[in-house]
């Protein structure tokens, strides 16, 4: 297939006028045919239009035709083929296989939507029965159930060119909730975000639905997606990116005549505390399964583990020494963009020049410009109290391990956390039962608890929650991956004494969609 | 009981040494003994501070324990007995009757959350099974539940000094949820709220709950507010008020350093669309109905209908001048503030000096500073979207009825329409089969669809949605009224790998509290 470099604005392609730019190989360091060109103004107001125009015919459609959609979204990509990997290869340095298996978690959890919206409960129907006697006042009848935001802006992460991209978890459950989707495309691949836009696009046309229920635009500043939120016809924004990048576009939305919700994912350091008793039983085994997790994809993962908590009364030399021996022997690897290991090294170079942070071991660094070496820091409890600038993420094959000096110290560091996306706990049951208030304190920080494992690696299932309290994102009432994704672009509608034939067919007293209901206020 | 007109911070009283004010009868003018003294800079902090640090134990409390303090505050204010309803009437203006109904509302509420949580299904627990013998990759055990959010700021509505108060649908809902509440009283009823707050003070403490999860701080004008609103203790806000204060606080919320969510209800016209069937049917009925909705509480309600459509081609001679009658016969009536009656009287002004707004029928009018007349205005279509001043909310016994000259027109009308508490329509089968495209756009601007109803008198129930997009609210996401408030103040936490016993309870896998939960996607 043969990319164009133009945006996809409904039903038809975006002029080729604006400015352009092009992708790079980050392994090779070549540029890659073709120019994209940036959307217009013109383009960016008409592909939110149409958007808005789509989203009440959209909105209005069944779950049905909603999963028919997804699943047609999943097999038009998976179309796409060999053309696809090699493309995504190409723009990021990823290995074929990573991307083969993020095109099979993107197809898999499109599909895990379309599944919970053939099904249909997931809309939450509530069901008030009226009371025409009751006295003083008869009760009315009242029916509710989760309806469409509106028209979303989603986008696409540097990190995952599928799974958080085009056709990523913020698109599919967009389009699950019966919102019309804006896509605005990495500038770091844009060939892959143009592959997939048109996999999109050919199946809300296969499925019959109206134009603007999907968009791509292309833009290599900040412009066109700045422009995008400002628009009056956008109802939400899905976001993963940097820190910078997610309060810009929070502080545009706050700022609208109309503010919308932002849901940025933006900034996790993703803590891990290694108690006594874990410590002692297998140290080893925690540094070779740490060093798996701050070194995998180069260390370019929002769950990836920035801080390891230690007691520094704890002999962790065992622990210490591997991990030290497993970091030094990891091969420098290609890293993302030019900008990304820029940002790593510079985050390196900081923690060198700081007199509290030693350098524990470090892989060794050539200077060339897309790669990244391992590398792992330690600090004290108290230097890392002082100095809020070592919780900051730093994005790349790196960790920090701090060694507090008593339970006090440990807690006032977790209780100095900032928002994070997961928490680890190494244990035994012992130390559990002896930590009990540092994990309800942590538990207040994150979206996720983990026990004895690692948290790169995020499960897309039912109960996942990847999400938590700022800046881990911009609204830790929301997950970006699993179904309950689903919720972050919806809102309760509810229909007072509303005439059962007009009523959706989710609230209808017959229950024609047989799915589960709070009728009365028990679950039927 | 003497009130003492200090703030309450936890488990004592605050100083007597910030800036004082006293309360008005709005009836009579007269003040009110005390003198209330606004909570200094640092009574604030304290009270906020306390209750950042009871959100950690509060959170970890049971639903059988906090639906135990909701019953408990309930008690408690029926203990008040007539010293509260004599307060309540005497700072509002408002009659016996309505705030012995609206006691008896806040302590239903107060009831219908506490048999919520004690219950229990209400967090969504979910639990996806692990299974460490997939390939590639073992699938983790993953469960999840809403946890709270931490401490939220709750402000006390003009027009509810009980129901939207210190004890109010907020305070419940946060309070169920988990998290501490710091009241900021409303400086028009401060007895009320003392006493409300006593009342709560006690409760908190009988139930043996820490210091700090329940305070009220008194002020004047924004100062106590805006300082509570970005103290870091507190995540997050809920307000009933106009739509400058609220947008006041959102953008408050937004500027910190860590942005918090707000809840504010702010501001709704109700519009109301008679429909030709309905009108030839039942033109004085409805006239009727819509006299009583606009003038119930002198127009005081955030529900109050203060936009009529009507097909300026259809005869609505009837339900017009039924209306105009029913409207110049109503008594002039007290208002809850001079600031609110001023408002309502420059809102008068402006459409009485409008070329394009028609007086079609007004109340005699005194020009006393307290009491508000009703009147009813009429203006084209073409004026309406011409002039957005039109769709400004006009707190207080008034209605515009607006004459749409087409199909087109009214949904030209339907869709400039700003966010709407509710939406009621009028309508016969055969207008509705008519006007299908007409309630799809309506959909998208409300949190509540009636049917051939008014929309004054808000169902307490589960299936209640009283929220909508903005402006109606900050946040359209959520509801202030009902069981589903209590989702404004949790978020969601995974726990992977995490061992059985440390689980919350909701998520042990023998379900000990046999609440309904999604097991492997599936209700169970």
């Amino acid at each position: 297939m043969n990319l164009q470099g133009t945006s996809i604005i409904g039903n038809s392609r975006g002029s080729a006028t604006g400015d352009t730019f092009c992708a790079t190989n980050p392994a090779t360091r070549e540029s890659l045919a073709v120019d994209f060109h940036a959307a217009t103004t013109a383009e960016v107001d008409k592909a939110a239009s149409l958007a808005g125009a789509a989203s009440i015919a959209y909105g209005a459609t069944s779950g049905k035709a909603r999963a028919a959609l997804l699943r047609a979204i999943a097999e038009e990509i998976e179309k796409l083929g060999d053309a696809l990997v090699e493309r995504a290869c190409a723009e990021t340095g990823l290995p074929e296989g990573r991307i083969q298996m993020e095109r099979g978690r993107t197809c898999g959890q499109l599909r895990l939507f379309a599944a919970m919206v053939d099904e249909g409960s997931w809309v939450e129907a509530r069901i008030d029965h009226g009371d025409p006697d009751r006295q003083p006042l008869p009760k009315p009848d009242v029916r509710s159930m989760l309806r469409p935001v509106g028209p979303v802006v989603v986008f696409c992460a540097s990190n995952f060119p599928l799974a958080f991209s085009v056709a990523g978890g913020d698109t599919a459950a967009a389009l699950a909730a019966g919102c019309p989707v804006v896509v605005k495309a990495h500038h770091a691949h844009p060939g892959t975000a143009e592959l997939v836009g048109i996999a999109v696009a050919a199946a809300v046309a296969s499925c019959g639905l109206p134009e603007g229920v999907f968009s791509l635009l292309f833009g290599s500043g900040r412009e066109v997606g700045s422009a995008l939120v400002r628009h009056s016809s956008i109802k939400a924004v899905g976001f993963t990116g940097s820190r910078a990048g997610g309060r810009a576009l929070m502080d545009i939305a706050a700022a609208r005549p109309e503010p919308i919700p932002v849901y940025a994912e933006m900034s996790s350091i993703n803590p891990v505390f290694i108690l006594p008793g874990a410590l002692a039983e297998r140290g080893k085994a925690i540094a070779a399964g740490l060093h798996g997790s701050v070194t995998l994809g180069v260390g370019q993962f929002c769950t990836n583990p920035g801080l390891v908590m230690l007691g520094a009364e704890l002999d962790a030399s065992e622990l210490l020494g591997e991990l030290s021996q497993l970091m030094s022997a990891s091969p420098e690897a290609t890293m993302l963009t030019g900008g990304i290991c820029k940002a790593y090294r510079d985050g390196i170079a900081k923690h060198s020049a700081n007199s509290n942070v030693r350098k524990l071991a470090a892989a060794g660094a050539t200077a060339d410009a897309f790669t990244g070496a391992a590398a792992v820091f330690e600090a004290d409890g108290a230097a890392f109290l002082a100095d809020s600038s070592l919780q900051d993420e730093l994005f790349g094959p790196a960790t920090l391990i701090v060694r507090h000096s008593s339970r006090e110290q440990l807690h006032q560091i977790a209780s100095a956390l900032e928002g994070q996306l997961t928490i680890t706990i190494h244990g035994t049951e012992a130390d559990l039962a002896d930590h009990a208030e540092l994990l309800q304190i942590l538990e207040t920080k994150t979206g996720r608890l983990l026990f004895n494992g690692f948290p790169t690696g995020v499960e897309v299932c039912h109960a996942m929650v990847h999400g938590g309290p700022y800046p881990a994102t911009s609204d830790g009432r929301s997950t970006s991956v699993g179904t309950q994704a689903v919720f972050r672009f919806t809102r309760p509608v509810c229909y007072q004494n509303w005439p059962d034939n007009i009523l959706p067919d989710e609230l209808k007293e017959g229950n024609p969609l047989s799915i589960s209901r709070l009728v009365d206020g028990a679950r039927a």
